[in-house]
């Protein structure tokens, strides 16, 4: 592996991928959505972009010419819990037709691999069968009904790496331990859910070692091409659990209203739990991964930077 | 069910359907999408058709202003054999776009129910489990997913139906048939597979009543909605036999070169056996249905009109 491709490079974990492979000295070319925000990706000046206008010919040209050995596909979108009309089109988009596009060019013009990125609320509550949490896992599925049959019609070798949740620091969405560390500071009570639901927390970097380790395995064991392995700590705890880790790593209380807002429509209680990525584990413990991300808050609100890069 | 929406209305089996449900008086909307060759729909005076243009906004105005029982959803690509990228974004467009765009305008606006279409080619070699045998079978399945979204977690009624080898006459697609007639009175000898492969034929009227049943069935019992049914004529026959059955029929042998040809890749030799569409059976036999075929090909062969319309 010397040359990868990467979609969804200026997404949260994308970004901390990129830096991975380029910290090892890999040519790593961004594929990038026309008009997207680059923030994540600031002074980074060996990696290499190109531009994804939406059409196939952008993809069979950058595959073609540029021959990478490996494409980590994290290009995804969410849309909001009650997707609309336009979320529909944009998750159909980013979710299907562009990795479509990607197998299609891997079988034309191609000769690498491909590292699908899914997600664990494709089984609701746990089932080992498809049932999904919501219309971005629906999507999801769908997009691995197709790289089915890029892999076992066209040859073409894909893994897919389901998520769960994934933390860090430099994480500016507004996720559950930015919003408790907010609650913290300003001293306002934070409305939650009553907290019940069991969460599987994975720290970036072992999320980009997961990716890293995929694209070494697939290579070694090309007869794993089709499998889908779970990303998961192999630890899960309640979110009233995870906020008591919080409280003792942050030293202090956090003020939580337990119950203050229902679970969500198809809120997960209980993840799933598939097969782990062989010779892969989860490094970093929650205490620590908290610890880090606590420290990067300090030195974001206590430093004049106005961007949340890394 | 007084007014239905149907996608797919000018292609064979749509537009037998749309006849159908307008000789029994229902009012048949046909959302075509723009180009649309229309010539299986001349001469339909009481068909109201819609433009369907791709986008979103198309769909929902339909169905929020004309608010259909029922959507039977047709509309499919099937793309060549070998699809490149102008096959992979239609298809992707027909076959999970467009009802995609459907089930959230029923979630959105509307109130109806929707019968899909899948194809036994979404099980290689019959298997129970999805394994796709061609790209096409692939996209249904996408859909299929995107299917079981709506129905679980929006509530919108839904039956699938996975069509086998519809035959009849009036068929301008270059079929076994057409192609078995043509050999016959041009005495050009046919090259063709082995003919091991087994064929589950399904009479045109036959695929019809079947989507009939199931919009009824899906009223009657909402509990089957997320149900997938197999209309199927439960006879498999070789293509040897089923070429026998035709020389029966037609009276005469045709000159066939078994192995001329290789069987495709993926070539389906044993077709799937679902769960037969309750309250539903093939009535039509294959030497009636052959019967009628050859009618129909003779009064085409031996008049003046021009187009395969019927």
């Amino acid at each position: 592996m010397r040359k990868v491709l990467v979609t969804g490079a200026s997404g949260y974990i994308g970004s901390f991928l990129v830096r991975s492979l380029l910290a090892d000295g890999l040519e790593v070319i961004a594929l990038i959505r026309s008009g997207t925000r680059m923030t994540n990706l600031e002074g980074l000046v060996t990696l290499r972009t190109t531009e994804y206008d939406g059409l196939s010919s952008s993809v069979l040209e950058v595959i073609g010419e540029e021959q990478p050995d490996v494409i980590f596909h994290l290009a995804a979108f969410g849309g909001a819990a009650d997707h609309g009309f336009e979320d529909l089109d944009r998750i159909i988009d980013a979710n299907i037709v562009l990795g479509a596009q990607l197998l299609e060019a891997l079988r034309q013009v191609g000769n690498g691999a491909l590292i699908n990125t899914g997600t664990f609320a494709q089984h609701y509550e746990g089932k080992a069968a498809y049932d999904p949490g919501s219309f971005y896992a629906a999507s999801k599925q769908a997009y691995e009904d197709i790289v089915t049959y890029y892999v076992r019609v066209e040859g073409v070798p894909v893994v897919t790496l389901k998520l769960f949740d994934v933390y860090g620091p430099y994480d500016a969405r507004p996720k559950l331990f930015t919003l408790l560390r907010k609650a913290q500071q300003e001293n306002v009570p934070l409305a939650v859910s009553p907290g019940e639901q069991l969460l599987d927390l994975v720290y970036v970097d072992d999320v980009v070692q997961a990716y890293r380790r995929a694209a070494r395995l697939l290579e070694e064991q090309p007869s794993i091409a089709g499998n889908v392995y779970a990303v998961s700590s192999g630890v899960r705890r309640t979110v009233r659990d995870t906020v008591a880790v919080f409280e003792e790593v942050s030293g202090k209380p956090v003020p939580v209203i337990w119950g203050g807002r229902a679970y969500r429509k198809r809120e997960i209680m209980v993840p799933w739990e598939g097969v782990r990525l062989p010779g892969w584990s989860a490094e970093v413990p929650l205490a620590e991964g908290l610890r880090r991300v606590l420290n990067e808050l300090e030195s974001r609100s206590s430093s004049t930077f106005e961007s949340p890069v890394h």
